[in-house]
């Protein structure tokens, strides 16, 4: 049997290496590629390259960048007194996409997972301790996806601020976004735990 | 606002050229880069280049190789007088791993169809029948997608090689791959059009 041509074969398995590429995706992607404008493949290999080689942490949050500082711990026109703790870097860019917050930002690397051997000196936190012991934080914002993990990590962080707000004068406001039902959609597919989250965390409106 | 650092941003646009990949898989997919090795990376690049640059259609067959000549074509244990007629590299892949089928193949570039403008001189039949003008050809299969545009350029090409035979002594048999229902499937999911085919071309079985 005759199979696909070794370049073929071999930028298939490069494919599906990528998350959420099977088989037969990888293998309609790799031949786009015949179809493809060199000057775009040229494009596509200076973007992977670029990607792998200048991108790092901020050295104060943790955020992605091309910078040792990120654009967002640089600019002096944010308030430099609230940090939102997040676990992933798109979390940074949705938030900023709202362009409601102009606070700091913290990203772990991670989330506490005690089965996958993941403890807090794992995800930074420490980091995050630090900065909020040196600085004149009035609040810390926790937008920790609300997983199991991510609660034991949001739990973890609050108990630290609290040892860290009994040396304090002036004290740091621990709070966490809101959980309840996503505004429009149909109650009948709300899962009960939510349910019964919002219920618990209703607001009286008059 | 702060978006994505610029490397982010390019490499998703870059997946997004792909087909089947939009905003969100992009986005993903780019970010799955800054986690992957520095090696995987490069073979990722080289595999890139490699299929843009080396990969060119069969001199004989337009099955794509890295040669000028397929391996299939100029593989000599194979039946030089049969010529399997499809609409995509793939196909032939497929039927190379049925491991079945003995013959040489044929590979249109594309499908007549007229609204798109694409008529035979645009998809290498001429190449097609010089190849069985040329050869002892004993049998010619078409192997093309039952869409309305294989069915079209299926009717062109037997009527093109029923000319042909008018001038051959020994006639070259046409013969088209059974359209019918798929083995092991729910009658009922059947599509009506399928279903009558299925019927008109009944097999006789005692």
């Amino acid at each position: 049997m005759m199979g696909y041509p070794e370049s073929i074969v071999n930028l298939k398995e490069s494919f599906q290496k990528l998350p959420g590429i099977g088989e037969k995706s990888a293998e309609r992607l790799a031949f786009s590629v015949i179809d493809m404008e060199l000057e775009d493949v040229e494009i596509f290999k200076e973007a992977l390259d670029s990607v792998k080689k200048n991108i790092k942490n901020c050295e104060v949050c943790n955020h992605i960048t091309e910078k040792d500082i990120c654009d967002i711990c640089s600019d002096k026109n944010r308030d430099n007194n609230t940090i939102c703790v997040v676990d992933d870097p798109k979390n940074v860019i949705m938030f900023e996409k709202l362009g409601v917050y102009n606070g700091k930002y913290f990203v772990l690397s991670g989330l506490i997972s005690p089965l996958d051997k993941i403890g807090p000196e794992d995800i930074n936190i420490q980091k995050l301790m630090n900065l909020i012991k040196k600085e004149e934080i009035n609040e810390v914002i926790l937008a920790i996806r609300p997983t199991i993990e991510g609660e034991t990590t949001s739990l973890y962080i609050t108990k630290m601020l609290e040892e860290l707000n009994k040396n304090k004068k002036k004290k740091t406001q621990i709070s966490k976004i809101a959980q309840g039902i996503p505004i429009g959609v149909d109650m009948e597919y709300i899962d009960s735990l939510t349910l019964e989250t919002a219920l618990q965390n209703r607001k009286e409106i008059s």
